[in-house]
């Protein structure tokens, strides 16, 4: 029996992040780097020999050229977010399976224009949150999902913050408005979001009320905010995402049970393991001295890194579709779009003076 | 040269926290455990007896009868937060210095009566917020102030939550309206405050938004709730605190430059040490595949419990004044009423339908 041709990767654009995603691109055992376009073939030929494209990989002066190629079957979108509704459903239309950069659009109407051209193509849709395919996101699910270990979750804390060089602020996409029009929100908040929705099993928030003090640079890009979200059955999260902190990426969440943390949800602090700390009914001794039992820090090891999980995660449902007539998996776009929804929620609830603002799926 | 005599403790009560406070009294070099009152003279008997007591302790059947001793030199007051007011007042005017339960009142004006007595009496106030005096506070502290290694503060998030019992829920002094009015607020919310003034150098915040989603019990009482606290200076500070998610006691401060974590903050896991994570200038590997540099753990060893270090520097204290002529510390009443003033913020929100409160000193 032959084995099954690996999936033949598009890159449209050479941002930095496209390093990363190159790599595990190439390491991937069902993936393989097919072209790479630039507006400036240069570009995409100086990125295709710096991040071990195969000889034979094509080297295009535009995007559509990698999108008129044939042979590519899936494209990873690391363009700014204002392009990704054009180039994305572009790709779709062209029937190429679709890795796309967050926040995945400006707004929800236009990642519905996204989701929509991929449905109605047949075409799998995945966004770039790295941390979701991570070993220990599930296993930190499963503390989650236990009744008997967490039981009911009442309150979650997220923030991802990171202190941008001068040069970021000045010229980075993220802080440019008609590039990365939800700056430090659909950057950094996007993962808080996301962290928030995963721990609520995705559950939608009802309300959301953005905190009074955002900050935003001189053309009013964010560069700092958050929020409170509060769900129908009385439980709420907060979130905070800056530019201008120092590197933090939390996760707290308490149950009734159980309360779980941990500090590196977006990239653990090593590359082989990763860790967090989970706790169940939690006490302290007769004497008030001491916690019993206290919390216990669970070691998950891995010799495959976030980002090449998501690669061949990507590549094993393009397979599925390409060769055994699978549909696309609905769940990657679904979560993909409440977290967009949220984000929108917090960028109106800010442009509306803090207002609360409901959340219609 | 004489030794200096010990401090005679007199206590208020015989809550359960008396119990550890009277251990702390009886370990303490400089204090000494003189005498107990109770409504019951046959409970404060076996308080004596239960909580080492000396046989020449006095044990009395009133509240009043401690006040009336006059070798009682300081009061320790444990009682429901509506009796704060009248007996805190009482003893300040027969001279006695005054170690007061947290929530120190029920609002603010109840709390300048008291703060009036004890000024005009000269003697000492304090509340029982033990954490405070662990040495670990201070370590942590060095580093929230230090700008190389934190930087400026930019925003803290706090949560004290504990799953009471079915008892608790039922009977406790803080689910009874006449007794602890402000519930979970004055009791696990007091602490999350405090850490939050704390890491602000005290400095109020300007306004101050309660989270919508308190949770009271039959009679109005608060059994969880939150708030997000704003500095002029662009700062803000959210909290949740809970009698019904299982035990969690957290502090994440985030500067520019530095990162604090600490779980722990209430009472540490450990009795012999305490331990905190701090972080300078965090990044990720050229390749980001892990954080360079990392947080670093603290532990901080100690012999003496914070309930011991605690009653320690109140008798410290109490001793300038009685046999150096040294004046109260007004830094302990001080941050007491910044802590209430807030509290009382949170309350005036949430009875105001979640509106902005301005806090004025």
């Amino acid at each position: 029996m032959a084995e099954t041709p690996k999936i033949r990767f598009g890159f449209i654009g050479c941002a930095a992040i496209a390093r990363r995603v190159s790599r595990a691109v190439a390491l991937a055992p069902n993936a393989v780097l097919h072209a790479v376009g630039s507006r400036s073939i240069d570009k995409a030929r100086a990125f295709a020999a710096a991040n071990g494209f195969p000889a034979a990989a094509k080297v295009y002066g535009s995007y559509e050229a990698v999108l008129d190629d044939p042979e590519v079957d899936a494209v990873y979108l690391p363009l700014p977010t204002s392009l990704h509704v054009r180039w994305a459903v572009l790709a779709a239309s062209k029937k190429k399976h679709v890795l796309l950069e967050k926040p995945v659009a400006l707004n929800v109407a236009e990642f519905d224009e996204i989701i929509a051209a991929c449905e109605s193509n047949g075409v799998q849709l995945m966004d770039g949150t790295m941390w979701m395919h991570h070993p220990r996101t599930s296993k930190m699910k499963e503390f989650l999902s236990d009744v008997n270990r967490f039981g009911q979750l009442r309150s979650i804390h997220s923030n991802f913050t990171f202190r941008a060089s001068a040069d970021f602020l000045e010229n980075d996409i993220r802080v440019k408005p008609d590039l990365d029009a939800l700056g430090a929100l659909g950057d950094a908040g996007w993962y808080c979001l996301r962290a928030i929705l995963w721990a609520a099993n995705y559950e939608l928030p009802k309300t959301v009320i953005a905190s009074r003090n955002p900050e935003r640079n001189q053309v009013g890009v964010l560069l700092a905010c958050g929020a409170t979200l509060y769900w129908e059955d009385g439980k709420a999260a907060t979130f905070y995402c800056s530019f201008l902190s120092n590197r933090s990426t939390d996760i707290t969440a308490l149950g009734t049970k159980g309360t779980l943390h941990v500090h590196d949800f977006v990239l653990p602090y090593e590359e082989k393991e990763a860790s967090f700390y989970a706790a169940t009914e939690s006490g302290v001794d007769e004497a008030v001295t001491k916690w019993v039992p206290q919390p216990t820090k669970h070691i998950i090891e891995t010799d495959i890194s976030q980002v090449a999980l998501m690669v061949n995660e990507l590549a094993r449902l393009v397979t599925d579709i390409k060769f055994k007539k699978a549909k696309p998996e609905k769940k990657w776009p679904t979560i993909s779009r409440k977290t967009q929804l949220v984000v929108d929620a917090v960028k109106a609830s800010i442009d509306r003076g803090f207002e609360p603002v409901h959340i219609q799926e």
